[in-house]
């Protein structure tokens, strides 16, 4: 458990890794992005991304769940509430190995929240040959220490 | 089919709805968010939330559907490159209807990619209340019609 006060600015941590098969991109995209660049490699050819590519939400979904599953545990649990950057430098094709580099950016005290506060980090998803595919700069609230030991 | 040409800032357009059950929540939170408050109620009411919440990632991916089964088609699909802001103003709650209201705000041509521009655009997610659960400013890459010409 990692309070806002265990955060400090140039922490790194690295997540678990997960394949993207065919039929996950697939199933995603039948779900919540059905383009037909996400759902069959026929029509997929002759798209702008020139066969199957998952969607980028695809994407920040798993990175989400390699995150969830690290060693990266803020007190109160993975809590984003707003991305400052979020882009997909190329795409994720079916088969690749994916994994997540996160470095803490900046802490600080919320003005309006007392005993939270916010830490802002960069969790770049990268393929098994350590391109990136997703780069998400993101706010995430984080209880303080101090808040937990005022509440008992 | 709408190509870069035709698009112009302040157009405006409204997705359908889509209604958000809490087995819909659940079930995306075990693939891709498996925090407690995303999981089970009982959890989720000691935590931030205060009750079940959706995953900002599912809320996410609920607005891309909205947006592909909308009457917004841009030319080659709806491929956005990066996302300027992104932000979950409030939770997601089961039971809630999703809609999306989208405005562009910026066209340009690309100067790397002939024949290819950007479309920026605001995507405002809000629940049956008005309220917004999500905004998201887009860059989406879109086909020119004078592109379209050239290749036949």
């Amino acid at each position: 458990m990692l309070y806002l006060e265990d955060f400090v600015a140039g922490q790194k941590h690295v997540s678990g890794k997960v394949r993207v098969d065919p039929d996950a991109i697939k199933a995603f995209a039948a779900q919540f992005d059905p383009q037909p660049f996400h759902l069959d490699e026929d029509a997929a050819r002759g798209s702008f991304f020139g066969g199957l590519a998952a969607s980028g939400w695809h994407t920040a979904s798993l990175t989400m769940r390699l995150l969830v599953e690290s060693d990266f545990r803020p007190a109160g649990g993975i809590i984003g509430t707003r991305a400052d950057e979020l882009k997909w430098p190329r795409p994720v094709r079916p088969g690749d190995e994916l994994h997540v580099e996160s470095e803490v950016l900046e802490v600080r005290p919320s003005s309006s929240r007392p005993g939270q506060g916010f830490v802002k980090s960069r969790s770049t998803t990268l393929n098994q040959n350590g391109e990136p595919v997703q780069v998400l700069v993101m706010n995430l609230m984080v209880q303080s220490r101090s808040a937990k030991a005022e509440r008992g």
